[in-house]
């Protein structure tokens, strides 16, 4: 029997979980709630990799009041040893009478083992309270156990008659100030922030966080991590003084042919990682690209990319988030589309089901998802 | 002193003027209400052009009870004699003892001459309460007796990627049947609807009102009224066998030099009225065109054009209301722009001010004006 209660004690584990938001890497997003009855006695939840997990957190917080409580936690507990021993033996040490837990561990070759664990130790164990909201805190980390691909969220900005830049490739600023904050928040979320060469050598943009420009959220920063910088450049063309590369953390796709050549080669000595993929007459192997990012661990992807990759993206049906800015203006029918999308007839129309909209600044944030 | 009551029963006026969205023209949306304290005695609003105007039907609704009552009207009263005597001699036979207007006449040639009639028999008048509310009822009236020329509303179908059809001209339907729904409540409230030659022949619309597809609205219509179609035709090249000619009601504008040509004269057979205006190399002088449309007393005039005409209607910045209802899909970066509208640099981007945003069914119904 769920309550109310242990409904209202699992969406504080969740909130809890969402402040590490921008810190966790690679690690999901966890929280934690232990409670006696009504009465929350430790809250916990994961800040950064390497640090303590979110049961352990709690659990410290609550001390002795763990014997016989009940545990919240939105994700299953570890059952291994890591870089810190696994979370269901510090349950089960601490004498936990009952846990909830919202998901189970979507590695198919440990999931289930955490909740066995506490099982066999004699804990009451429930699952998938919550489970769609816990499951939307690490959704890159979901898909990619199950599917070995990131997320991936496509970021637009675009005015009211879709268009991204002039003719002449003019494009700063669109959208305002509050939209431009809103991207960085959402670089910060990501794993690895993905663009074209042609967007490297037209705009020259470094792709970084900065986080004095995410404003204040109120949730953990991890000042020393930056997104993981992927180019599409099939022929290695990212010059070596490019913004991008600055910082280092960068990875490059390019053909398998291009490795050998010299401009793969003076890249590599920047430090930059090259891999060779496919490559189409249209661009990049796009599925190639996302199988390559997956076993690199990338959870969530952010694509920045100018329209022709976008519209691969979009094309191939690859895209699982669109974040589309926009603002409220018009650039003229001679602007540059928001993607290069061929569609002959309306059937083929692409169909987007809104999942949020929002007033950001003068603009509008849509995060939209294939219908 | 005007009081939170005066206040109330101003907003109850305009609440009952706005029954006449539909069905008053060409005359102007008004209300009135008529109280004693906090008690309304009389409640009116004007219905259909040759009926009883709103002072008279709150009037005849207050009886005996008028006597020493306060009036609120949503427009100075009439002073003159038309189809009806004038309003103000109702208000002062009536014996009421105090008048609110919201807005006086805008028409320079009787503004202030029904409150100073009121004045003259010893009414206590009061000007300008929720006046701009109450300018809001009747923005093509306003404005037409301003400036000569109609409030000018262009409605546009788009996707999010800002295309209106495919490059084949496919378009039906970007937007869901709750948003075609609303675009027939936007006709009934226009006087004429504006289009190119173009779209008659492309698309073949009727551009009526359908009243059984309007949805009920709970206000007021005028089944045998029909928006007077314009259509900007510089050869009389719109086929008599066009839908849009059937039911009569049509103004043509041409080329003066088309006036006398056989297919003038065909249409004309058919009972279009033509008149000759102006062109440019890129279509109709839209300035000329609006004067003549004022002429003809058209104050709120709808524009459901293609590419082209409303590309100029946006360029020579003659747009008092932009109506984009926003479908959430992609018709792709081949399909066919909202507007012609040649911008060369950011600087010169068109920048709106949204007056209002809603759902309508799956769609987004934005009202835009010039920043």
């Amino acid at each position: 029997m769920i309550s109310d209660r242990d409904r209202a004690m699992m969406a504080r584990a969740i909130q809890l979980a969402w402040r590490g938001r921008y810190s966790t890497h690679p690690n999901p997003r966890v929280g934690c709630v232990i409670a006696r009855g009504n009465r929350i006695v430790g809250e916990g939840w994961h800040e950064r990799a390497g640090e303590a997990h979110a049961e352990v957190r709690a659990l410290s917080q609550a001390g002795y009041e763990a014997r016989g409580a009940t545990a919240y936690v939105t994700l299953e507990p570890c059952s291994h040893y890591g870089r810190t021993p696994p979370c269901a033996k510090a349950l089960i040490e601490a004498g936990v009478a009952q846990v909830f837990a919202a998901t189970t561990d979507p590695n198919p070759s440990v999931s289930g083992r955490g909740l066995d664990m506490l099982r066999e130790a004699g804990i009451r164990v429930t699952e998938g309270l919550m489970g769609d909201e816990a499951a939307r805190l690490n959704p890159g980390f979901m898909k990619r156990m199950r599917t070995g691909r990131p997320w991936v969220r496509l970021k637009m900005a675009a005015s009211l008659d879709g268009r991204t830049a002039m003719a002449s490739g003019e494009s700063q600023w669109i959208t305002g100030p509050e939209a431009r904050q809103d991207v960085q928040r959402l670089r910060a979320m990501s794993d690895a922030i993905l663009t074209g060469v042609g967007t490297v050598l037209a705009d020259d943009p470094s792709l970084t966080v900065r986080r004095d420009e995410m404003g204040d959220t109120g949730d953990a920063t991890d000042p020393s991590r930056q997104p993981l910088r992927v180019i599409a450049d099939r022929d290695a063309r990212t010059p070596s003084t490019a913004r991008i590369l600055r910082g280092g953390n960068v990875q490059v796709f390019c053909a398998s042919s291009t490795l050998a050549t010299g401009p793969a080669q003076d890249l590599a000595a920047l430090g930059v990682r090259l891999t060779g993929v496919a490559w189409k007459d249209n661009g990049v192997d796009v599925s190639e690209l996302l199988d390559a990012l997956g076993e690199l661990g990338i959870n969530e992807l952010l694509v920045e990319a100018g329209p022709t990759l976008a519209g691969t993206f979009i094309n191939e049906n690859l895209v699982d988030e669109l974040w589309l800015y926009q603002a409220p203006v018009f650039l003229g029918s001679t602007g540059r589309p928001t993607a290069h999308l061929p569609i002959e007839v309306m059937a083929d129309k692409v169909q987007w089901k809104v999942l949020d909209r929002r007033q950001v600044g003068e603009d509008q944030r849509l995060i939209l998802a294939r219908h």
